[in-house]
């Protein structure tokens, strides 16, 4: 397919990566039915290890199966295919072409107890990412848990042997821990920041949740008041989002959360995409559903992100 | 030996290993009583680091002598021998060729106090398993400790080295620390969750206790309960157990626990068999007793995988 | 441009470097307004990490863009322009070649929590800073934090690197934590000491900020009072600061704070100036002021410098 | 000297071992008084380590001169000699070839406090043993210690390295720490795991200390009592540890202990070589005296390990 | 200068070192005034680390020029002068082969609070040394510190690469922290065992503090007491330490201490000398006096270890 002259200025943001980087860029934002938009969609599917097989599968059992996964995203146009090791190594060969793939290098799990320092284990390397024909990989940080800065440290050694590897990198930007409060892991000030480390890290795809109205800190509230930040819908808040990762110079998509009423999710879909999201990344939202109702509802999804 | 059409399904389902892998995967599968049949039933000697030489060998002290466990392990047609380095060291020359080695990479010991933050000591290395003559290395992790996470970023840099080399991964998946509480160490929900963590940072042999009903964590029960998934009896329990290891596309094998009856072993590995369990570790059951009567009772173990 | 005898001079002091760490300070020394005066202004955008992308940019929304900064450094006539990682990348390409870049390895933020042992997630590589075209690395230490000698140990190991690939040094050296009190953290006898601290691991160019007369150790004290060392005006002050960093023997400069009034600012830089301050780093109060005003206002500063 | 065939014999213990680490251990089994007689007597001098000079030498002050000991060792017919880094560079080049040399690579000292988590400093190298023209490394693990796991992993990756460089190992196996008990350091079934990790982890050589028949833990205890293992008589411990160093097969050498009266100490040598000890390190009890007195005592224990 | 035979007989002390180390620790001896003697005397201005360059340099400004130490060191004939990294780099292309140079290659300061593990930051590198022409590096360990057996290990891999680029090890080895008393720091078990450590992790020159008579360990006591070991004098605690370091085969040095009267300095000194001392290092002492005050004094204590 011919490159559109929406992605080519899109790639131009990214005006210090190498051809290989930028190629892997296009590949994903070339794939599916989104090709050329500039937007994108990716099924991620690391809940096995967030949450366990059972809370994972057990709704729409055919879910065990890696390759359900891998059919389910190419299926559906989606723009690429995001999860750990173990589970792209049971399909990278049957499935090898069909769809971009991203490598989720490191993993949390509802086994281990988190505190005031939650953090992930390493669970993939970028080797592995080369060897299984992977466009990008991901990684998760957690700002503001005591364990961030060795996060970030992280990160940053691992995107720069992704960039000299020709991947792109993907950042779930993900606040808790430390003093951070449950509302403020999706407060609008906590999110705008993350989002903006994320893309001062050398993020090329940001990863943040939907935020809320709440402000978490004070310093931030004075700021969101005298300056007068728009953030009472979600649109608002998504632009501010957006403008927080360098003016819109960086892909930032959001994620669609704990699974519930499809009508709820295509609602505030459609507001992710007025705002300005470069897309989304739904999971449990998806594979809990049977196969024809995920297809569909995916197809809803990259509708709303087509502009129709 | 002419490689079964049942062995070559298995290695499909390694699609993305390289062809060393799947070679030692293979050799473990063609080898001893149940060669072709898809089935391992492997022997570990491991007990003298986790427990002391006394509480090991003193039941049987032929069993202080490491060229016994070869041969026992030879003579009953295992599939494969599994210990830690200097016990391999004292017997892989003589019994070059004669039985695929796992060389368990770490160990834990008695002398050790645990609490929170149980770990393995780093006892062997992927070079040595190459120079050993090894088809495979032997890694526990302990999901819910403290260390957790470092353990499973310690199997990823292992695994990487190990599947670079043509050597097959055996993760034991043992769940301990941290918040786990005694009886949730064999808990179900946990047990599933540890094969699967085991299966998701790519295992090629995953290894776990045989599952209780019992349920730990209150977030799995709801789905258990909601979806009804069946745990009441063994097999249920194992046949869960294999689904959350990719659908049964990772091969699964149960540990044959302390020593006890035998009549209460044979009766638990043909649940386990029917379960759909890929095999069993078979420690202190076996080179406890006489040798005779372990040759014997091994017999009567390959015999139940090979569907007798 | 011909080389000045000044910078010529100023070189000589770095009688140890390579000729590509010459070439780099040289740069630097002879870009921009200053060039030839042996003087410099830096404009640092690192807020956005520090303290979130609404407390820095909100007041002037263009902000949000990195190349609005690079433009505002390159038209103002400034000697370099300093910033993480991920917004260099930004303008990097864009702007090659116009104005001297310093690639700021270590970023703190205000989400991390910090108590007595603060310290800064590393962000960028030697590597990364040779394939943007930098001209210097810089790294902050907190002497005083309970992670101080490990921030020394790192920026040891990364000057080293970075010596080696010919780039110069940066040193913010910001004393807070352990016992350090806040008045404390601008103490004359802290500053004084922090600054020389950076000289003696090796910076080409150290960064403090502006001292007040307070004394923090009572050992320090009765030197200062024994000794009648001038510490009465800022001019003073600034005086024993360049002292301290060899006799004059390396550059420093002075930070600009918080963002506040134009005259207080200009006031105090006239101060720096008298004091034979190297120049000053001014990040808020240039991009938060409306760009006609933020460039008039540099030119005043770099006047200053300029000592008319 | 040509091998007798009881070298040979052991030598083929090591199986998969390298042909540098089986010269170096044949160097060590044919040197001196007890060459060819499988049985071995090691002078160590790392008291001034562990109790400093004073309590070390002051009794005999001319063990304050490195040479003294190269001296006593070589003249005593000893089998080797083992001392830290510096000491063996003091005498590594005037006595070279006439001894082989141990490099203990690891020492603990009396002024580090060490409450649960005893450990010891790295204090040499592979590199330099070889530079030294050592035979041998060795290395103290504190099994019981919450520091265990870490100085066990040490341990295996100095001796990979060792003996891919030909050196044998040795391995000092001393429990302490953590939940053990001053007793338990000495007690039969903690030696004897201590014995057999030191096995487990590869050693060539295993020192630990003559041990009581106090029994530490519970669960040994039941075994011991169950399997009515003998531990009545220091012959009897002896034999149950070198059992526990697989079935003998690898070389069980015991340490001295404190200095103390000469009949004593031979009466527990000659009860360590009626159980199969393969021989004895004897330190303080040697230097500390006269040299004659030394020479002569040392001549008595090499001639109870030759059977006389 | 052609070598004295003295000389010889001290390098031949160093019999397992290359002849690079051997060169530049003759360097070191035949340099200045004492060239030839076998004693040194050095000058060291690590102070504005570890104090603050106000307490180091205000009472004699002139030394906030590194090339005035430079100086002072080469007028004064010394035989060496050690610096941090960058105290070096200001001189060493200016004063290139006029004096011996050492490179401190870490640092302590007065802003890091230290309790019970005190610690230092690593400032240099041996590539560093190399860079700067210097003729060894220099190390302090803190015996008794929570973090000594930290520091130790990090000597033994510095000390490795240090001597095979042929260049001295120069080890400060003062006792502080974890359970020693303040006046166990300078008690004459402590500095002797202290001492000797540094001999045995390999030095080629130790400095110590000149001891007290306080006995700080009961069981040290209870030997220097039983052996009549001689410590009413300054001149007979020395002669304890010379022999701690291999009956004198090591260099051993001792520091002047805190600034003070120049009578009882010098009387000090003469001690030192009367007592074998291999010489001194004097920072404070002398260049915190005026300039042919301090040449006057230091040319007084050549002279005492001239014998004059």
């Amino acid at each position: 397919m011919k490159m559109t002259g929406n992605i080519k200025k899109i790639l131009n943001n990214y005006e210090s990566d190498n051809p290989g980087v930028k190629a892997n860029l296009a590949k994903i934002l070339m794939s599916g039915k989104l090709a050329g938009t500039g937007k994108l969609v990716i099924l991620p599917v690391d809940q096995g290890f967030e949450h366990g097989p059972a809370r994972s599968f057990a709704k729409n059992v055919l879910g065990y199966d890696p390759h359900y996964h891998f059919k389910l995203a190419i299926n559906a146009g989606l723009s690429a295919f995001a999860a750990p090791l173990g589970l792209l190594e049971a399909g990278a060969g049957t499935f090898a072409g069909q769809i971009p793939l991203i490598l989720k290098m490191n993993s949390s799990n509802s086994l281990s107890r988190e505190k005031s320092a939650p953090s992930q284990a390493i669970t993939g390397s970028v080797s592995e990412a080369i060897r299984l024909g992977c466009s990008a990989i991901g990684f998760t940080i957690y700002p503001g848990s005591d364990a961030a800065l060795d996060m970030i440290t992280e990160i940053q050694e691992i995107a720069l042997e992704a960039k000299d590897a020709g991947l792109a990198v993907v950042v779930w930007s993900y606040p808790r821990g430390g003093d951070i409060s449950k509302d403020g892991e999706t407060a609008i000030d906590i999110v705008a920041y993350a989002a903006h480390m994320a893309a001062l890290v050398g993020a090329h795809i940001i990863k943040v949740k939907p935020p809320t109205s709440f402000i978490e800190q004070n310093e931030a509230k004075k700021v969101y008041e005298s300056e007068n930040i728009p953030i009472g819908t979600l649109k608002d808040r998504v632009k501010h989002v957006v403008q927080s990762c360098f003016h819109g110079k960086r892909l930032v998509v959001f994620s669609g959360g704990s699974s519930r009423g499809k009508d709820d999710l295509l609602k505030e879909i459609s507001e992710l995409y007025l705002g300005g999201a470069s897309g989304s990344i739904v999971g449990r939202n998806s594979f809990q559903r049977p196969y024809d109702e995920a297809l569909h509802l995916l197809n809803q999804i990259t509708n709303i992100y087509r502009g129709k």
